[in-house]
This record gives structure tokens, C-alpha cells and sequence, in this order.
């Protein structure tokens, strides 16, 4: 096997360890004779991997018992529409507030105007996204059916160090898609959390929802009903045919992360694997990365070689090397490494090498 | 390992040789180092696989040029809101005809309901689902925005024989989720094929959507750009992150069933396997199959035990020598056996040796 270090944004690295157990579990699981695969979602065997997943799952992100776990499908996007087709609901003539920090949190704006007035409480477009705005500035709508923000940016590589204060009882509904189980939260911050899977979690297909119970009431006749959450909480994720196999390969990621010590512990691999890599943009000035310190993403790190013309040259290197997958996103050029919990430290280390190599050269 | 058959009506048996070759290739796709779970969804590797997918089916299914082949999430039940959340929009206030023959396109007629008019044109409920109702007595509306069927009822084992000829052009929405692949079918008779990978295709989590050109402009401004078919063919099926790995293991298949002689040679086996298994239910009173032999699915068998207290010893006895799932849809209790592509006759034959045993005793 080729030795790699797969900086992917998404779909992206999973640990080693858990694609050599779905690699042997994959013509027969515990003895059944059944891939996973091949397993009804209603059957014994599933139900335990399913059930094992939510209550891994539950424990890592310590969900109060007053939270729904909900296993959907169609991701980040997804939500965007199936977000206000569930929450819009709560008020008459609702409006939604966002707070604008990049490129995911713009395109639920975008999408949520089909279904309910915006507001755009605060933005930091002007700056190029460089920061989350100063929640002193945010014009929070006197009676939001909610508040959606996008915690981290995958695309500009934005991260709020923590949930925002509003002093209301308005949900805040949080895109957590590119940073979830990557660092303690406060899900009682939060009425709703998503989270597309292929980061954190698992396969491209699977996303994931926590939704406070009392939310759960005010779907819009428009919902689709496999996006329901209401009928979704009711029949445990099992009201359509759920992704059962990402659902499972989820469930070896949570068992992964609960042997390598948990969240806390993830929290503090990733912390020093921010640290080697912004310290090598802040060296010297051949790269720059555009973020204010204190809301550089831990696991999704957006940067420029000074002179672009070099861009190709350091993407040709990077993969001779077996740096993959650097290139930015193509909305905002560049390069951009993400480091998500599977990224081990060697990964980071190696491409830091590189970096100050290529600088030198 | 176990020896099993699995009936399981979806998610069901895959081919052994797709999963073995998956396990092989879990760790390192095609010496890139990457597990097909972690790759970028708009790399070189993933688009390579994507295009030969669906080439592939292209092939398979004989889909004309003027049809878009769309993966997208939700499953079946996702697209009985997503179809007339992209297609009602043709007529202004519209009318959608449905034919009710079973559990399934019951469904679709109900989540239908939120979205246009429907009218139900034939239903074969009075008579227990046990046939499709005669194209005589169809009374479709004059200008319906579209006439959904679902040619294969996976609770009630009910089958259209061949498309129906409607001598209007309203389009066909089919939904064919559970005999997709395993027979011949003409696809210039219908607008839109969808259906759930669960079945004939793949992991549960990827939906099909086979849609005619002139049919992607009808989108309601409350349909979710995820799940936008007009979206989706413009983006190739990237609008959102596909499914990727489901996806990769659909393309396995499509090449197992090319290796295996394509469409036509798995007809020919499911017509054998069919064959088989209902002269068994035939021979005597012991077992009954309730749909008309014109109608009875080839996929999906129901069958029922005359005297039902032998249920749980049959089901029993049955798991004891392998056969696995064949307890019936709890809406219609008995038992059912699913015999996709990838079940072998050797399976069937299996089934058939137990049936016979079981009534001789």
C-alpha cells in the first residue's frame, strides 16, 4: 500500500483501525453470515449496531436525555431546507437569524429564504471572513423562529471558540458538520445541532441531528416526511430505510474515539496539531493564512502561498510526498489542509516538513 | 462463516464477489492509498468510479440519451414527496393520478396528498392487492401533471407484467425500487424511474432518480435544492456530497451483473427462481400465495402458512438451516421471501427443499 496523509475536507481520513474492522467484518458480521450491508434495518443484528452507536454517541458528546439523536440522510445541504421546513413552523410569519462567516453559513441563508424572511444579524463578509463577528455587533431579530450559525467553516477555515450568549430563549440551530466531536461542547447551548458525516463521523450519505424534544413540533406541512424530524424521532430514525452501513461504519468511529479517549482527549490531539501547523504559516511570510488567531479552525486550515504562481509546484511536491488532497476549495483558491480527529499527529508533522522545505527552497 | 441464504426484502443479499472485492480494496483503493470512504467526492479517483457506474447502467438499462441518471438521498420514501415536489409544478393546480396496488404506491398516494390533487384511478384494495387493476378500468384525469405507479409492490409481491400504454403524454413516474435490474424494461415508456439501492443495486442510503430531460423544469420554489433534480442533473449528482461509498458498491455491481450476462441473463434466472418457488406454494394447500399468476412479483413472494399457529416453528425451523428473514412485513404478517439478482437458485432450491419438508411433516 501506498503510505498516505489524506488532507480531504470531506469526505476525508477515517482511523486505520476502523476500516481494517469493516475490511473483516464485511462478508460476516459476529457470525450472522450477513454483511452489514445486507442486514434489514429492522432485524436483530442491525438494531444492536444501531443501538450500540446511539449510546456511544450519546456518551462522547454527553446529549442531555432531553435531545433526540436522529440518523438522517442528504447532508449539510440538506438541512438547509429540511432546517425551516421543521423550524420556521414555530412562529407566524417567521423570521430566521444568521450570522454570516463563510461560504456554508451564506449558502443556508440562501436556502432558508425559500421558506421563511432572513435576517442576516451580523456578517464579517466585509473582512474577507477573517473572524466571527463581535457578538456585541449582532441585530438579533426581537423574536427569531431561530438562530443559525455555522460553528466552524470548512471553507474559510472559521471556528467559534464557543456557543455564542443571546439571552433569549431562541434556538440557536448549529451547522457543526466540520468540527463535531473534535472538542467539547454545550449541546444545552443549542436547540438543534447537524452535522454532515463524511468529516467526524463516517461514510458521505449519513447525517447526523440532535434536536432538543420540544422542537420537535413545528414541521411545516411542506416537510417531507422522511425529513420530518417529529416522525423521524418517533420511529428511531427507522421511518424510511436508514444508511445502514454508514450508520454502522459511524458506530466503529464512535467505538475508535471512546478507546482513544474521548472528545477530551481528541480535543487535546487537536489543539497541538493546529498549533505545529498555524506556527508554520506565522514563521515567515511565504504563506498566510487569513484567519484572526482566535478563530482559526482547529480542523479546517484555509492558506496562500504568497507568490500563487507556486501553486502547482507545491501541489505537484506535496503529492510525490504523499500529502494529499491539499488544493482549496475551488471558491476560494489556495490550499487548505484538514485535520480532522483521524489525521494523526504524523500526518500534521510530515506536512509541516514540507512545508518549511518548500519555503526553503 | 456461517452458510446462509438471506431473503431479506432490502436491505438484502449482495453478491459475494462485490464484497469481496470491497474488503479487499477497503484500505487502498487501486494502489491510491485511500479507502474509497475517504476520498474527495470531486477528485480524479471518485469521478473515475462515479462515470464507470454510470456508464455502466447506461448500459445495463438501455437508457436512452435523453434521459438523466441522478443518485441522490432519501430512499424511496424520500422521493414520494421529491417527485411532486419537481414535477406536480407542470400543471397549475394540479391533479396526480395514481394506481393503488399495495402498500407502497398506498404511500405515495398519501404523501402526494401535501403537495397537488390526487386521484386515485384504480385500486386494487377490495380485492386484497392481488392484482394490478385492468387497464380498462383506469379512470385517469385529463391533464394530470404526471401518473405514478409502483411496478413492483414489495409488501404484496404484486408486479406489473409490462409497462402500461396510457395513449396520452402524461409522463409515467415508476417507482421500481424492488425489481429494478432484474428484467428487461423500456424506459422510453416512462418520465422518471426512481428507486431505493436497497434492493437490486446496493447499500440502503443511495436512491436512484432516472429522469427525462423536459421533465427537469418543474421544480416548486419549496423544493429543497439537495433535492432538486434539475440541481442534481446540472452537478452530476455533486450538488451535495453523494453517497460516495454507496455509490462505489452500486458500480460493483453494475459490473458483477455485466460480468453475469447483464439484464436479460438475470431475467431468465429470476424467471426460474420465480418458477420454482410458486409450484411450491401450488402443489398443495399448505402454503398460499394470494396474487393472481399473471401479477405475482418475481422479487417479492408472500406467502402465507393455512394454518398460521405454524408460524413460529416454520420461521424457526428455517433460521435453524440458514434461511434467513423470511418473516413476512409486519402490515401483513405471514412470510415473504425476497429473491433479488443476487440470490442464488441454489438459495431458492434451499427454500423450496424446507418448504416441502416442513408440509410433509
Amino acid at each position: 500500500m501506498t503510505h498516505v496523509f489524506n488532507f480531504s475536507a470531506g469526505p476525508a481520513v477515517l482511523p486505520k483501525e476502523v476500516l481494517l474492522q469493516a475490511a473483516s467484518e464485511m462478508l460476516d458480521w459476529h457470525g450472522s453470515g450477513m454483511s452489514v450491508m445486507e442486514m434489514s434495518h429492522r432485524g436483530p443484528e442491525f438494531s444492536s449496531i444501531h443501538r450500540q452507536a446511539l449510546d456511544d454517541l450519546r456518551e462522547l458528546l454527553d446529549v442531555p436525555a432531553n435531545y433526540k439523536i436522529l440518523f438522517q440522510q442528504g447532508g449539510g445541504l440538506g438541512q438547509n431546507a429540511i432546517v425551516p421546513l421543521n423550524l420556521a413552523g414555530r412562529r407566524n410569519d417567521p423570521v430566521v437569524d444568521f450570522v454570516h462567516t463563510g461560504s456554508w453559513s451564506g449558502k443556508s441563508i440562501k436556502e432558508a429564504a425559500r421558506y421563511a424572511r432572513v435576517n442576516v444579524a451580523a456578517s464579517s463578509e466585509a473582512e474577507g471572513f477573517a473572524r466571527v463577528p463581535a457578538r456585541e455587533s449582532w441585530k438579533l431579530s426581537q423574536d427569531a423562529a431561530y438562530l443559525h450559525i455555522c460553528t466552524n467553516e470548512t471553507i474559510d477555515g472559521v471556528e467559534y471558540p464557543d456557543a455564542p450568549e443571546i439571552n433569549s430563549d431562541v434556538p440557536i440551530v448549529a451547522d457543526m458538520s466540520s468540527h463535531i466531536l473534535s472538542r467539547k461542547i454545550d449541546i444545552s447551548k443549542y436547540g438543534v445541532i447537524f452535522a454532515g458525516a463524511q468529516k467526524n463521523i463516517g461514510p458521505a450519505g449519513l447525517t447526523l441531528v440532535i434536536v432538543r424534544e420540544d422542537l420537535l413540533d413545528y414541521a411545516s406541512p411542506q416537510c417531507p416526511s422522511a425529513f420530518n424530524w417529529k416522525t423521524c424521532a418517533e420511529h428511531d430514525s427507522l421511518y424510511n430505510t436508514p444508511p445502514t452501513y454508514s450508520i454502522y461504519i459511524a458506530g466503529l468511529v464512535f467505538a475508535w474515539l471512546k478507546a482513544n479517549g474521548g472528545v477530551a482527549a481528541m480535543e487535546q490531539r487537536n489543539i497541538e496539531k493546529a498549533r505545529l501547523l498555524y506556527e508554520a504559516f506565522d514563521r515567515d511570510d511565504f504563506y498566510v493564512n487569513r484567519v484572526a488567531p482566535e478563530f482559526r479552525s482547529r480542523m479546517n486550515v484555509p492558506f496562500y502561498l504568497r507568490d500563487e504562481s507556486l501553486n502547482q509546484l507545491f501541489l505537484t511536491g506535496a503529492q510525490a510526498r504523499g500529502l494529499l488532497q491539499l488544493k482549496g476549495h475551488k471558491s476560494v483558491g489556495g490550499m487548505r489542509a484538514s485535520i480532522y480527529n483521524a489525521m494523526p499527529i504524523e500526518g500534521v508533522q510530515a506536512l509541516v516538513d514540507y512545508l518549511n522545505e518548500f519555503a526553503g527552497r
